[in-house]
Formats: structure tokens, sequence, C-alpha cells
């Protein structure tokens, strides 16, 4: 699929450079498959896209096409293009860990955590912090009484939603390997990743 | 008011320690004030109360009372024994910092991150990371189509929510120096915390 298209493989991680003022587009391949999104600052890698600040930029839960993410120093560090997608994204639940899944039952498990640990070592970050992900296409409803419904994916082969970078950013995209509960139908599967011309 | 209770002055922060097992509560002490509540494990201030690991451990925005707020590890920190108050509250928001105030139009203005930081240097902890916090009698309403609404925080003078620690912690409070939007009525003022007994 040349052109910049690089494929996260299901279960997995892929990080890549995206210059200030540079465009990229999250796929989902197969459909029903959450993308955990992280963005952290090129040049300090403890700014990142933040989502309670953005919440607050914003005053909602989640971006629509055309609003900003912003870093926990309140600097836009994404712009939410354009969603081909049914619209439906999570900034509410961390992202899920080695914790996470041995309370669920399953003693070794890859998890978008440890996903993000290794590819940001990869590129020279041994130490960084976990922010709380922009889950795309993560369906977790809000009720009139606060609770929380989680349901799958709603998302279809080839929907995807489109960025740009708004500072030098290291953009993070984990295929999510949750497979104990509903939100990638129990099927995890790929997540493309796309650097768009100009 | 001996016996444990510790007045928080409008605008400024308070830690406490608090061994597990032990209960306390915070009040409202004039009502219509926002209290910033962090708690972080006490050997280990890297490990902390988190609203994201919360919003998924009890699959709601807050906790009910006889629910529990978990660390970042997802483990159970603080028990919300008791809720005196119209049970309105906030995880959603980040702590408001200098940045936010500058961005607001004010140079020099108080914060509950520069709160926190602040009471956390003084026990020698001086490189933290900042929690997204539990905002207490802080109202912020989820509209149906995700987006926010703001409001004065709707407690009268003692309201009051009980809390049983579950590890040793430090409890950090910060009466909440917001005075340029209506979520403490424009008008801060002070914030209880009172150990109470076996």
């Amino acid at each position: 699929m040349g052109n910049g298209f690089v494929l996260v493989p299901a279960r997995e991680a892929r990080a890549m450079p995206v210059a200030a003022g540079a465009r990229f587009r999250i796929v989902d391949v197969e459909g029903q498959q959450v993308c955990d999104l992280f963005a952290f600052v090129a040049d300090d890698v403890f700014e990142y896209a933040s989502a309670e600040h953005t919440r607050v930029w914003i005053d909602r839960l989640f971006p629509r096409a055309g609003e900003e993410f912003v870093t926990n120093r309140r600097r836009p560090i994404l712009l939410f293009e354009q969603d081909n997608s049914p619209g439906v994204h999570d900034m509410l639940c961390a992202a899920c860990d080695l914790i996470r899944y041995r309370l669920l039952g399953a003693e070794e498990h890859a998890s978008c955590e440890e996903n993000l640990k290794g590819v940001m070592a990869e590129l020279g970050h041994d130490a960084i912090e976990t922010p709380q992900p922009i889950n795309l296409f993560m369906s977790v409803r809000v009720e009139p009484d606060g609770s929380l419904t989680w349901g799958p994916a709603p998302t279809r082969a080839g929907d995807d939603v489109v960025f740009q970078a708004r500072l030098d950013a290291i953009v993070v995209a984990s295929a999510c390997p949750q497979d104990l509960n509903e939100i990638n139908n129990f099927r995890p599967s790929s997540i493309g990743i796309q650097l768009l011309p100009g």
C-alpha cells in the first residue's frame, strides 16, 4: 500500500513522527477495531495530548471535526480535520495495561500501555508518562445517570479519521489487543496510519 | 475547631497524611466552593488516584457512595463512604493552572496545580505528576450531545463528603481559586479537611 501507509498489526503499535502542518489518517482496516492514539511533543515528550485539558478547551467529551486536541500545557497539538466513521470515539478510559488483563484473568496479554512504552523506548524515550489515550472508534456511551455503557466499535472496514499536527509530534497508534470484552467485538484486528500529501 | 479539623483558606491547599483504614471528611465551609482533591500513595507518589482508571473500575463518570477510587495501578485508594451534599461532583476536568489563567487574561493567579505542587514540595516531593483531580462539589453536566455545561457548585455551608483510605495516602485538598467563571459562584472561599475518629 506504499505512499506512507504503515500497517499496525493486530495487538501491536507503531510510532510515526509528524511535522507541524502535516496531515495523517488513521484507518480501521477491517472494521470494529479500536485504536488507542497518543501524541507527544517531539522535543519534550512530557508534553502530550491530554484528555482532561482537551475537554476543558472544547467543552465537550470529545472534539468534533474542526476542533483541536490540546496538550497538558494547553497548546493545540492535533486538529481533528475529518471524521469518515460513525463518529463514535472515547476519551474517558485509561489505556489497557498488564494489571487490567490480570484483573480479567489473563496473566500474559499484550496491552496498549506496553505497546506504547515499547515503541517509545525504541525511539530512545525510556521514561514516559502514559497519557489517557484518544480511543478512536471506541464505543463508551454516557447514560443520563452517569453510568457508562460499553459496546463494540461501530466502524466498517476502511472507515478513517484525518488529523493535522499543530506541533512537531510523535504520534503512536496502538491496535487495541482487548479480546476479553466487546469493544473490538472479541476479534482484535489491524489499524493503518498514513501520512497524507501536503 | 480542634479534633483534627484543618481549615484550607480560600485559594490555598493543605496536605494530610491518612493511614489505611482511617476516615476523613471534606467540608464546604461556606457553600458553593469546589475542592480539588488528590490522593497519592504515601510510599510512592507516582501512584495516585486516577480519574481514567476509576471510570473503568466503576463504569461511571464518578463513584457513588459505597464505591471506590482507584490508582493508576488499579488499586483502591479511597472509599467514597458518605455524600452529605447535593451529590454533584466532577472528574472530567484538569486542575486549573497558570496557563489556564493566562488564557483567561490573568497573568498572576493562584491555581490548584501550583497549590498542589507547593504542598507536595513542602513534604519533600519536588517532582510529581499532576493527576486529573477529583473535583468535589463541581458542577459540570454532560449533555446528551456530549457537550459540557458548567454551573455554580450547588452546595450549602456545611455540606460534606466522607472517605476512608484503603492505602496509606497523602491527601491534598485545594480550595479552588477560580474566580473568572461560575464554578465557585465568583467568590472563592474555604474548605475544611478533618480526620475522623476510628
